[in-house]
């Protein structure tokens, strides 16, 4: 595994993805595709779509919506070229009735004409971005999950889907607390600013040394804990919700994009064959 | 009608939206609630709203989403305290089988229980910060409206909505043109950066003198043409769509919400009675 990582660290976002839909990589994707927009992935009924649509539209910071599919389609064509849900996500995990009910690396038995598949941002294109001005993030230097809290904070509700926000923790350094927020709202589509900084009961969490997910980081003397919204919060209120069946990625576990961090609109150029590129970002 | 325009430059949000609501004031918006979030209104029934929304998704130059309601409820919550999207703006258009039907101040008799609102940002807010900026406006210095053409770029089509991006026309001097595409980048819930700037026949525009909607400027000598999405994109799909009802406000008629434009997410406080606050961008 550490030697097919290091192998796809370098290759291209074809050559990856073609690995994945082979079933040959199934691990996570922190690092793979550098440069690219990762997401997470929930795949629901077209009878909820509407509404785990307008949840993501209500809450951006958790959901930044990037993708959407046609129902029944299972190719992500405004992000990217040939990008089958089924197959090019190295594993998913199955929720029946908002339970986690098992997990698969590939769902091609699983999806049905009723089916649409979401994407939305993940974290991270904004930790790529901290890290490159400086600020050191602990989970990453030592290869373990960022820490996530259930907040007190609440989502805005839409039809079924609610409840409370999840937020990840990295500790920073007093000084390069408002560098860190400038950098990270520079991508909406990353979850963008922190949601808070500062006294973590001031938004309902006890003990920052026992995540809800994840794995637990030293606490810094003297460092700002600083939180984020979270994409594990939509898998929180899809589980509100019952879904009857919802596959999302198994955390860490991302789709691997076409589109550049740091494009103006989630929008890739094979969407269309006409001048879609236009609608990228700077004049032609 | 200039003396209520006066005045209410003046007023606060709660009292302009009264103004409106009461059928005082059912004129043009530009200018009013200086600093919020102005948006486009496209009311759709409920089975036309997910291909609605992915084509919004898809095309978010031309359509960026900030609002979207409950089905059947006419209350945007998520865009301020009260807004009955009924009564709150100026002026709407009716739209039966993708033609123009009529028009009115108000659709209390239209609203049935299937009915889903979407609101998308305008063009208002860029244009207040680039004159800001120094760059001048013919048509609002003028008080004309802002030229607009069909273009030759396609959108990306979700269901039933596709066509040919929508695209208003601002003359700007060489020097700023890299300003004004910057100023406007920073607003994605209006437009963003430009999608094109230069010769008007790469997009397939023939004539700069001929707009499709809106009203000519003169051609300045040595200035470049520079041309944004504009949110008559959504009123040529859903005329495309064939919408068997669908409601739209007025152009130039918009809603006021209580959004500051500046806001990293369109989500008002009162869409929740907790920290939702914090969900509006910098670290509580």
């Amino acid at each position: 595994m550490t030697d097919a990582y290091q192998r796809l660290r370098k290759s291209d976002l074809a050559t990856l993805r073609a690995e994945i839909r082979a079933g040959r990589y199934r691990s996570h994707t922190a690092g793979l595709g550098a440069g690219y927009l990762q997401t997470n992935i929930a795949i629901l009924p077209e009878s909820h779509a509407l509404d785990f649509m307008r949840f993501c539209q209500r809450n951006p910071k958790p959901c930044p919506l990037v993708g959407v599919s046609d129902t029944g389609n299972p190719m992500m064509t405004t992000l990217g070229a040939e990008i089958d849900i089924r197959t090019d996500v190295p594993a998913y995990n199955i929720y029946r009735d908002g339970k986690l009910a098992g997990s698969a690396a590939d769902i091609s038995d699983l999806w049905t004409e009723d089916m649409v598949a979401f994407a939305l941002g993940c974290s991270f294109t904004f930790e790529d971005a901290l890290m490159q001005a400086g600020v050191p993030l602990w989970h990453i230097e030592n290869d373990t999950t960022v820490p996530m809290f259930r907040s007190s904070i609440d989502t805005v509700p839409a039809g079924p889907f609610s409840g409370k926000m999840v937020v990840s923790l990295r500790f920073v350094e007093p000084g390069m607390v408002e560098t860190a927020t400038a950098i990270s709202r520079r991508f909406p589509l990353a979850h963008g600013a922190p949601v808070h900084a500062g006294d973590p009961a001031a938004i309902g969490i006890a003990d920052v040394t026992k995540p809800d997910w994840g794995d637990p980081v030293p606490v810094p003397e003297g460092q700002v804990p600083v939180f984020w919204a979270c994409g594990v919060t939509p898998q929180v209120a899809i589980e509100a919700a019952r879904v009857p069946l919802c596959i999302t990625h198994k955390p860490g576990h991302m789709l691997v994009t076409d589109i550049p961090e740091d494009a103006e609109v989630p929008i890739c150029a094979s969407a269309n064959n006409n001048d879609i590129k236009n609608q990228q970002g700077e004049p032609a």
